[in-house]
């Protein structure tokens, strides 16, 4: 969430606003199924966008939070929510969702590295660190569930998802404690979780189950 | 929530104390529709007066609570939610609710333009302190919901009740940029976001339906 | 929470971890009923063991995290929900549960008593100390139930739970305002109320029902 303007940052800000949006994206999809009002589509949209994020500020009581700092971004979600209701139709949710599943792949990594490197900024241990990586790309998801009253997908659909954020989290650790700068850390980490996430759609992989299933 | 001995003071915490408990007792009447125990009550009463201003306080990383400042709230909600369980029936219910459809839309009002002058006394901009006015007035509710697993009520069923929070702080908002004292804010914020509430009420005003639908 | 080298504390530690161990269990069971994946299970797990400690750190605004400062207790529970995974049976289910119930029963004790002496050294007003006390003690398994879309069991199965954690809470409260030395509240609270919970568990007490069932 670096904001800078190196000669890369058009091209960052691309990606960054990307995966921003299909985890908005994935929101609004899980607000229309639910049948919310507008009020309700707004929230669960920003939840998911900047929930997990803003619950890893919490963690790490760490402020101004993403939305507070680039606010412009609250009027974007608002006027996604909004115009959506007018014009997204229940047969474009079956194709929307498809065409965010890169995106959101992507926006997995960059938080998830993203999340990770703040975490070990603010001196956490090591595993503190990749659960918060893992919290900032996955909780957006979880709290969005948890509104909606389901159990959150990221905890029941047996598809590798928080884990291949936990993979790319360790890397960002492992890259710091090796001291490489941390653009390397940030690309490697959040590349592996796109990778993971991406590997997991296409083979359609599956989490173990239960012995006792 | 300000507590200095005005002339006003005594109306004013009367407003305020109604505003309270009606919050609190949309709580009460939740928690005995899903049959909750003793403890369960009072965890939804207190969640549902100071659920929001609480989870604000969070997000501004503003200490001390309202709750813990004026503790003697907690033994107030304890009260009420026993001596509910005891003379409250079922057939009370509807009436209660319909009585506190007005100190409820003063609660929105009040808490509305509480929660955006905090945030603007926080440097928060513009957005964001409507953002914060509209969880203050709104979260206690959304929050009880979740506990009693179900869908936010605020979220779902179409009626203007967080809009008419969002344009309440808007006004706050304006009245402060304009330079005006911030009585003149809160109350013209209030009284908007009560009035709309109030109108939405009496004239069944009904939020856009999905196109989707 | 101490962890100083007293003559005590290994068999301090032996009880701390027991009762770490017993939440952790609860959400162990809830996982695997609700059939959550190995994600599921590890944040679940890790909910029900420090949640309500988490809980209550941030309300009092207080860092680091027990699971930070002992993050060793992050791959603890991490290997116990994977091997779980691979060994636990439907089978064991009703004994674990039965096994785990005075762990549990200290727990509630421990819990509360360590979360109410953090509160008051944070001085906070005595029934909000006893609050915390119960947050501490209560609120994990409160996440765990929300996570797993279910109305919070502490809130609703009419069984003394939080409100023995209430009576230990006061105990510390008592303890503390009569002077005596911290080791002496937290042995009487946390003894109280894990007694409590044993009484209410040995007799099958119940809290009173709503006038209007």
């Amino acid at each position: 969430m670096v904001s800078d303007a190196s000669p890369l940052s058009t091209a960052q800000f691309a990606i960054e606003a990307a995966a921003i949006l299909a985890f908005a994206i994935s929101g609004l999809l899980e607000a229309a199924r639910k049948k919310l009002d507008a009020v309700g589509v707004c929230i669960v949209v920003g939840l998911s966008a900047f929930g997990g994020g803003t619950l890893r500020d919490i963690l790490l009581d760490r402020r101004p939070f993403f939305w507070v700092e680039h606010s412009v971004w609250l009027w974007v979600l608002l006027a996604l929510s909004v115009l959506s209701m007018f014009f997204l139709q229940a047969r474009h949710f079956a194709l929307t969702e498809r065409a965010m599943q890169w995106p959101d792949a992507i926006g997995l990594g960059l938080f998830t590295a993203g999340g990770t490197q703040l975490a070990i900024a603010a001196s956490m241990p090591a595993i503190v660190a990749v659960l918060m990586g893992m919290v900032t790309a996955v909780f957006g998801g979880v709290l969005r569930d948890i509104v909606c009253n389901e159990i959150p997908q990221a905890f029941r659909d047996h598809r590798p998802y928080a884990v291949c954020s936990f993979a790319g989290g360790w890397v960002v650790v492992a890259a710091d404690q090796l001291g490489l700068t941390g653009w390397v850390g940030l690309l490697a980490g959040a590349s592996l979780a796109t990778v993971l996430r991406g590997l997991a759609l296409v083979f359609d992989w599956r989490l173990p189950q239960w012995r006792a299933d």
